[in-house]
């Protein structure tokens, strides 16, 4: 290699290290979706009914049972026979005879005649004979148990059937499901008090580099406190996973290998940040190299912030390797392990048809729309996320002002509410466009 | 009153009880604010930061010292002097002299001299004398510690000055904010280990009815199984507060004081489910007439699914009469427990400036838009909220189609993705407009 070769050469050093790529995002989710089809899947647990909030479906659910087992009525009033009140108007009201009640939590064994009705109260059961409940409201009570029925009620008619709410062995819920509220609301309704729910991902995180201490300890010079592990523990949290903190390994390779040893065989995804650029000698390509098979499938993702990422794989075990500048880690996380995580916590998102969305591998659908307050500039081939803060407009619209700052300043990510994505086929955003504004920090909603 | 009055009244029977009325949606905010100005605020609690994911913070929190203390790198490559590489090029680099190295967590106590320069990784601290560093990517190495830089830096290039993140003082974040996983990170690299937060909200939950049993029992001919409590409780613990379950109180009036009683004496605020319509003669109204001192606030409020709600207080605790059927309480909670019981968590939204974004006390934004599939109708004066099951396009757009139901069927929730909101002064949506789609399951996100 002679001088005159270096000088034109765009990128020299890293070119010598063999490392000048970086892998499109495309690229990137191709590996990840592989990962996910090779994984076995999620162990089973069963758990009490009260405890699945937020825990995701092993099997699909069917109804035990019907609901309702019997007609009830929805609304205040009185159960009829929907004929005899057929042509009532304020001006011709039917006249029925009321000749009965509806005793709440109780099975009617006998029901009003023809030309007669019952008092029923909402959710009081239809009486035999009956077909339809009139409103309250129309109708007016006449004296000596008389009533005028002012308007006509059809067969059917306020009352729910048989059956109408869930059927029996109708699917309620799928495989992959995240329980809302609702949901276990209606499991209570069937009785069904214990579920299958897949276990929570275990993921182990490791911090590295000789100038971070623990957060609790004062810094000696040269040292700071570290905060991607608070950030990254409280970032698997928040997607329903479970955060194990294997400590700070500083730059020596064997207390690296001693912990990624020990998180390899507890945990079912691993994650360390820092280690990961040329500054420490590649120590995570050291660690990787020696203790996992197949090993580093990508060096290098064409994302800013957040390029220096390494994946791997230990058997089906995905491992990360983020960087170290706090930004660039959140970064990373959202849009690299966050899917990945969610698919090995055996979700399933929930919008058909297209293949994208029932992708897990994916980048989330955006929580906002606004309008970009100046211009972006970004590379071609490389996905940008730049962290926003919203404000409302005198109008009360939407607006997104860019939170510039270094990747390792994390208080822009503080000062900011979320992120928009400056896709890789574009090179920047104009001031005045409407963007899509992303959240990371909760599951996908759907 | 005779026969004519009765047949020209449109609800002769409520306006007999004088309760035809509902109260519009905006009229029912006001109430809510003025219980929340009237609240003396929620108990204030020490935690640790690694359990603080999601908790509202007490007080402001402000920088105890800066970040970072002395000038690091951003970057791998090497700490110069910038007026050293004014002018370089590929072909006219600059050569400095390689003289050292920055250890990583050492406080560097010499620097290089004019025209040379120190290795350095990212994170490591400036060494005295030089205010930039010049990025791997742009030198060439030159042999015998000889380095030729292509590309000039400029003062503070690639590095992240001291107080740059933080400075000494500065407020990092507002009282009433939700903790987010960056939040945590940067607090962490403050050393900010515990934190104050306000008491997560303690909610009473009652079921009425005596045709409800619990969801653990089968019930015999007549009843069925009680889906609020599950579904209120889940609601409940979404929203980071505590539900606690007071039980089936029947409709038999002094299990209901008693329960009420406890609960009121032990809870923040205190819901109840059915026993709000006349059909069990106003048995919350009765009870909430005894206990409760102002007493009743609002019954009944224009809004479908949800009419039958009455909203009270005991002295700063609200009190809400939730209609029987499942998707009505579900819907009455979205829109007027939830935004309530954020504000009694301290909770402030952080989206300025307008009044409207900044109030507790409001519908949260939308999480999507989605072209709606088909017409609906709505009463003017009246908000409806309408369950929508979302599915993409062909062409990879949202669009919604609403699930019809009855308010008593739980299953229309479980089959919706999410909720539409038709405003009080329309009079529906036409088929192939653009509308926002709501999901009350989280916390707002700001």
């Amino acid at each position: 290699m002679n001088k005159s070769d270096h000088h034109t050469a765009p990128a020299p050093n890293l070119d010598m290290l063999g490392r000048s790529g970086a892998a499109p995002l495309a690229e990137v989710f191709e590996v990840l979706k592989r990962l996910m089809a090779a994984h076995p899947g999620p162990a089973v647990e069963e758990i009490e009914a009260d405890e699945a909030l937020g825990r995701i479906s092993a099997q699909p659910l069917y109804a035990p049972e019907e609901l309702p087992v019997h007609p009830r009525s929805v609304m205040d009033g009185y159960a009829v026979r929907a004929a005899d009140t057929y042509g009532a108007s304020a001006n011709l009201p039917a006249y029925l005879t009321i000749s009965g009640e509806v005793k709440m939590g109780e099975m009617p064994t006998a029901g009003p005649a023809p030309t007669e009705c019952y008092r029923i109260a909402t959710g009081g059961l239809l009486p035999p004979g009956c077909d339809a409940v009139v409103m309250l409201e129309h109708t007016v009570p006449a004296g000596d148990n008389l009533l005028e029925v002012v308007k006509p009620v059809a067969p059917g008619g306020n009352i729910i059937a048989r059956g109408d709410d869930v059927q029996t062995g109708e699917e309620l819920l799928p495989a992959g499901h995240r329980f809302r509220p609702c949901d276990l609301g209606l499991l209570a309704g069937l009785g069904l008090g214990r579920l299958q729910v897949f276990a929570r991902p275990r993921v182990g995180i490791i911090s590295t580099g000789d100038e971070i201490v623990p957060p609790e300890q004062t810094p000696p010079p040269g040292k700071i406190r570290d905060m991607n592990m608070a950030g990254l523990l409280a970032m698997v949290q928040s997607q329903g996973a479970v955060g194990i903190n294997y400590g700070i390994v500083g730059d020596r390779e064997d207390d690296f290998v001693a912990q990624m040893q020990q998180a390899l065989a507890e945990c079912d995804l691993i994650m360390f940040s820092g280690g990961t650029s040329v500054g420490v000698g590649d120590l995570g390509e050291r660690v990787l190299g020696k203790l996992t098979s197949p090993g580093i499938l990508i060096h290098g993702v064409a994302v800013k912030p957040g390029k220096p990422v390494i994946i791997a794989a230990h058997g089906p075990k995905p491992v990360f390797g983020l960087p170290g500048h706090p930004v660039s880690a959140a970064a990373s996380f959202a849009l690299l392990v966050r899917p990945l995580l969610a698919g090995l916590g055996g979700r399933r998102h929930s919008i058909t048809p297209t293949e994208t969305a029932a992708d897990p591998i994916r980048i989330p659908s955006p929580v906002a729309t606004a309008t970009l307050q100046r211009n972006l500039n970004s590379a071609a081939g490389r996905t940008d996320l730049v962290p926003v803060k919203l404000q409302t407009s005198p109008t009360g619209d939407l607006v997104a002002t860019p939170v510039l700052g270094k990747s390792s300043a994390l208080s822009t990510l503080v000062r900011a509410h979320g992120w928009i994505i400056i896709d890789a086929h574009r090179q920047g955003l104009d001031s005045g466009s409407q963007v899509a504004v992303y959240n990371f920090d909760t599951p996908d909603l759907w």
